[in-house]
């Protein structure tokens, strides 16, 4: 067994074996296996592909490349993944609320690069709040409160560290075995046995077209059903920011309105969504309606707040900014971005948008960079939405005059607008299960 | 202009630009661009081809990544290059010859790796020869004497020595324009105005099928046409080794019989074959007849031994050796090879026969090896010979009784025994110049 043979295997476009995919991951995990091979093969798989027994394997080979956890929660452990959105606060709203359902929401978030946000980046913005915790700390938040999040550990899946971090600097991030066994490799080995994941359409997603997205979903449940784990997908749009916030703070606020009841919109649908299917997946409802109506008496009876309440302050984090929201990091002169034009808006650059938060200081351009929790900018209007010339468009928090400039100029520059009405952009395709894909009326 | 997006546009099958093609090339020579991604480039390379004009740029760039040689030798510099061989002694053989009718050969050589020799390693194997000389040595050889032969410079086509190595080790070594541009790129940056190169078919050879061979072949010289030289390729089989002896001084000797009118067969027909072509590209003569006649009375008039003899004297080697050839580093006791089976040799497998000559110390498993330049063996039957059981089939030059067992044993098994007649092994399959393809008959 030697590497030259698996890279002549794969460059045929030839199935590995077990064998094979078992060999390069732990030589990927261990260092003995070389950046400039591993890049070849990461080549060699983005252009031949894999079939989905090989992406199984290799996703078990990547889950078993550090420690396999075996959480004792008091229920089945479920999790959630989203594909990466701007301004996407799915999580800090569907965790409590699921939790607060019975659910046990055993949560492993990543931080933000580039021009998505990171969960982990939004939750430190609350002052106090440990992201970091031992295993034992975390799971035992979960057995008690029903909701725990966390950032990655080091000791899971330590091939697909390496591996993620190639594929970035190689041009094969969008391949969809490699992929799959990045995101279902870290959540077997957290001890998920039910994962909802939330895959991204559009602009700016990992796949670019509607037919990519489902091929993608689809392989992610077909590989669930092989690891004998439940896998949801649902696959979302992402034309314009999900929620109307963007920043870090600015997103903790944006998910404490919506469990607090007071506002609604496309962020708190998809959340109830994908909440409803890790309710179903984890036998706590039986159908969508009955998932949909207890999260919404979650809502209404104020027990989603609480156990966020309750979760931040075991996690060490100030609850009181749940009551009491200028308590979190915040910029206290605004400025309003005026529209310069007339007209439907069309198009959202949602990458635009984010590069534009991420440069105002929400986000990292490197690795090291510091983020400012405080910064970031309110979206007034959504697509579909007319708009006259002069119509505040955004409200930027920014920190400095600069900066303000800066992203007023691309923000404005990432919207199109029509002389002619457009629809709503839309926001949930297609439900994949392992009994097939099914359309989703909006 | 960055890495990601150069491999972007080849990861979609698209042809990149000059500037793109300029961009890498310069990073590996100068250690800009890190190995995972020109590792990841060369697979995509390899799976996703490259058109002519990319093929011609990038062969361009490389010659262009270090000095750009332009000899004045007094007439139109010509070399030659084989894709690589067993047994194979063209060079020693048709640079003299080529020289003693008016060529000016300026030979740059590789040294040997893996199962094939190197003209260096052979050349070395002559007590006092230098393979090494300064630039200006090199070419006032050439104008005085018509002909020299020297190891590759390392100040010559540097990018291409960083691409090589990461080829080698990533699988990536039979792809068409890789191949192309490493080969042409040196010889250009050289000075070479001629090239006629030799390409093997046939088993161990870098293109498995003829097919194969004549599109590189084909490749070799529209990538000459683009770039303003005149290649010649021939296409030439490897089904068994050219010459009868295998290892360094037995090949000097034997291209020394060549030369001395002593021996001819299949090394002199094909050494005689591209001499003739590199004749007709320099303009040395006009029809392959007058070329082949031409070299035929320089081996007559042992015009070819004596320019021999002048090109090692002037690299500082004992040209004695060609009148006395006990001179060369010898075994005395030799080993003979009985063989075990009866019937006609119906195959050779030419790379196990390269095998056990480096295993006897003839080649390097490692590029830090010393090699023995007495050892290795004489082949005493061909394919389509018909051989007795107790025949002596080849006849070992060994180091110890050891390497001798274990060569004899390699030898043995790397023949097959047919119990009806084969004919003899093709030598020459075809000739492509910028006229087309010419299939050539035996």
């Amino acid at each position: 067994m030697d590497m030259l043979s698996i890279l002549e295997t794969k460059k045929r476009g030839k199935a590995l074996t077990p064998e094979q995919i078992g060999y390069f991951v732990r030589g990927a995990a261990d260092g003995t296996v070389p950046d400039y091979q591993l890049s070849a093969l990461l080549m060699a798989i983005r252009l031949n592909g894999m079939t989905p027994e090989e992406t199984a394997q290799l996703t078990m080979a990547m889950a078993r490349s550090g420690d396999m956890l075996e959480p004792e929660v008091g229920g089945v452990p479920v999790d959630k993944h989203s594909t990466g959105g701007v301004g996407d606060t799915t999580t800090l709203i569907l965790a409590p609320l699921v939790a607060a359902c019975g659910g046990k929401v055993l949560k492993m978030s990543g931080r933000g690069l580039g021009h998505t946000g990171g969960t982990v980046d939004k939750l430190e913005s609350i002052p106090g709040m440990r992201t970091s915790l031992p295993e034992d700390e975390f799971v035992s938040i979960v057995r008690r409160i029903g909701c725990a999040v966390v950032g990655q550990s080091a000791q899971l899946a330590p091939a697909d560290k390496r591996l993620y971090a190639l594929r970035d600097v190689t041009a094969t991030v969008d391949s969809v075995p490699l992929i799959v066994s990045s995101i279902l490799s870290k959540k077997f080995a957290g001890g998920s046995k039910a994962i909802v994941l939330d895959v991204k359409t559009g602009s700016g997603a990992l796949m670019p077209t509607l037919e990519a997205s489902v091929e993608l979903a689809k392989a992610m449940v077909d590989i669930g059903r092989l690891a004998g784990r439940s896998v949801t997908a649902v696959v979302s749009g992402m034309e314009e920011p999900l929620g109307s916030h963007v920043g870090n703070a600015l997103e903790v606020k944006e998910a404490v309105d919506v469990l607090a009841g007071r506002t609604g919109g496309p962020l708190k649908k998809v959340s109830l969504f994908l909440g409803a299917r890790m309710l179903m997946a984890t036998g706590l409802a039986d159908t969508e309606e009955e998932a949909l109506a207890r999260l919404e008496n979650a809502v209404a009876s104020g027990a989603g707040l609480n156990k966020l309440k309750e979760m931040i302050a075991a996690q060490g984090g100030d609850p009181r900014i749940c009551d009491d929201i200028s308590l979190l990091p915040h910029i206290d002169a605004t400025v309003p971005v005026p529209a310069r034009e007339e007209g439907y808006l069309s198009h959202v650059n949602g990458t635009a948008l984010g590069l534009a938060a991420q440069r105002m200081g929400a986000g990292r351009v490197k690795k090291e960079d510091v983020i400012d929790p405080a910064v970031g900018f309110v979206m007034e209007k959504r697509i579909g939405d007319f708009v006259k010339k002069g119509d505040v468009i955004a409200t930027l928090h920014p920190r400095t005059e600069a900066s303000a400039r800066e992203a007023a100029e691309s923000i404005l520059s990432a919207l199109s607008f029509s002389p002619v009405p457009v629809p709503r952009a839309r926001l949930l395709y297609a439900l994949i299960t392992p009994q097939g894909v099914q359309p989703l009326d909006e």
